[in-house]
């Protein structure tokens, strides 16, 4: 994990850090507000990545941000396994996020992208686009 | 000013709210980190727009999100007169907002979307890309 | 909608608050994390009541507050046509708020404490009791 | 400490999560409100607990949140030599946690729970028990 | 009240705006982290004042940040009768707001830059100072 | 790294904290408002430090703050090579901190204590001040 404190930079690059962050390879990124000395509001970015990224991720960091020096530290991780599944829905076939826990199908989410492109396509809200899958998915769990 | 406190909702759809809401003729859409009864973490989600938008926006609001009840109530604005610059630099042509007060340049920033396109396109930090158009601004004005 | 920034007050008692304010007659009451001068993590404190409330909310904020001030502005609402419907589930009648728009189901979401007594009885996550109860809703309106 | 970012849980569940990991054996359970891509208001939960808590700890927060991968690392702590005490005051007997440093008396709160119940028996601020019983507790140790 | 959202300032301009917006008259200035589109942390400035002050201080607003354009809202106040005593402490006279209600002291609350000044000229924490002065408070009611 | 998690003190006491601890010895301060159990808006205190200020710096928190434990991590940091230069301005000479990559200036900015003072003595927005000594500094560096 790498984080840095930011209090000195235009917050427009934020957005631009995260994307190209995740482009060039950090698994995840994150911005926590934080409240720094002299009544400053800062953020605390967080940079999570393999160890054989650091370097190039650190560099990435300062190219990209005001920060003089970058924190690091080791984490381990639990993940459960996870597969995308394709399944049918009444809008076509949608990606499936999906965690196992022992071989069994612990919990599920659609892929955001997907639903999204469907709730333009379609006109339809995105929280029932999401409503109708969650249900699709359940119906094919329970025939399963 | 519309506001609604969201404690029940996914918040991958806060990304399209804001996103849809914006086109959809919202002056501006933010969201507050707020803490709710239940030690439920909520969103405030504020919708600034013109009087003659509003039913459109709550109807939207209503649609797009999990809230049962919106509030409202009117805000003045006072705005600095504000024009679009374009502005020639060595790396081609760049939007500038100026800001001006009894007439005169208070305060510019240049446009996001032209310096990322900038700093997709030439390889560079885009921060560097802001303080290069920053510089070409000043020079500007300074030989006015 | 009363308002009061707090940065003197022990934060234990935030939880306190909110709970007798809302059995004191409060319609909402909800916390923002705020920067204040120097350099105090303050607690922007807002209670939602209906006007006849008012002074009643007013002087319960002054008793059980540290603040010496207390800000108030009007605020108009929208809000949904909403019922709670009892529906039957695998695991017993469940409470169901429904929000409608123009005689229409717009949206709906179970009772949280009957979910959580659910969970509790039955030794199931929270979340699936929640899936389980969307599923058995969206199923009960898909037949009607 | 165990640690996840959600980004697409509705909040309902944090409460409740909080609450059940705590009586599973967590010493403390804390959430942080991050921003995340996407423009996302997520989640950094953070679950403190000894090592050997540790898989069950992960297991619960598996089961009960939508997180498909959590992090851990290891942290080492200080803590006072500390005892609750009973100290008898005007409204009856009442905890105290006192925190020594090298065998002397550093710092001491009441507990929350007795001063809550005192407020709500006697009708009074919980504000003013807590002085109340500051106050006792300043005096008994002055005495000593 | 008023109010703006901001972001895209170097965050080491906010401590300078809200010491010298004080000074110019704002009766109190927070400042609330927000998220706003494209994945900025922004922060919603606050700025309370009379209206007799408003034109001074949007100037000032405008002068000193980014910001293109401030929102206002007017709000009511209802405030507590206040004084500042002056009373006898072991470490001096120490300056003390106090809130009436009806004529009866509510509440009460020693000045942080008194104590702030006896933490450091008596090398105490500042934590011990407030108790201290508290205790002197209350047996000064008590006697009353 | 050193952290805290604090839910039952003043924060009028978090600034004293700041500025104390600072001075002595910590490379950082920061703080994370979080939530905490019970519906408690808590804070996050970090204090980043060397291996050999720990010691007297958890001294200092214990004192200081109402924590009665702190948990510390071990973080490695990455860091840019820096610099204060002084340059010559309009107003006079101004602190740059620099920080380099590879010998070559990769970012720079001025100390805010200067630019503060120069803002002040010439009455000029500190934002004017910061973009006339960024010109300046890089009308030097050009010139290089």
């Amino acid at each position: 994990m790498l984080e840095c404190n930011i209090d000195d930079m235009n917050p427009e690059f934020y957005g631009y850090v995260m994307e190209k962050g995740l482009e060039a390879g950090a698994l995840d990124i994150f911005m926590v507000p934080v409240i720094m000395k002299k009544n400053r509001p800062g953020i605390l970015l967080s940079v999570l990545c393999e160890e054989d990224k650091r370097e190039e991720l650190e560099q990435f960091i300062f190219m990209e941000t005001t920060t003089l020096g970058i924190r690091r530290y080791a984490v381990e991780r639990s993940v459960l396994e996870r597969k995308v599944l394709r399944i049918r829905t009444k809008y076509g076939v949608v990606g499936m996020k999906v965690g196992f826990l022992g071989g069994k199908i612990l919990k599920y989410a659609p892929e955001y992208e997907d639903c999204k492109e469907i709730a333009e396509n379609f006109h339809l809200p995105l929280k029932k686009v999401y409503e109708d899958i969650h249900y699709a998915m359940k119906k094919y769990i329970e025939s399963m």
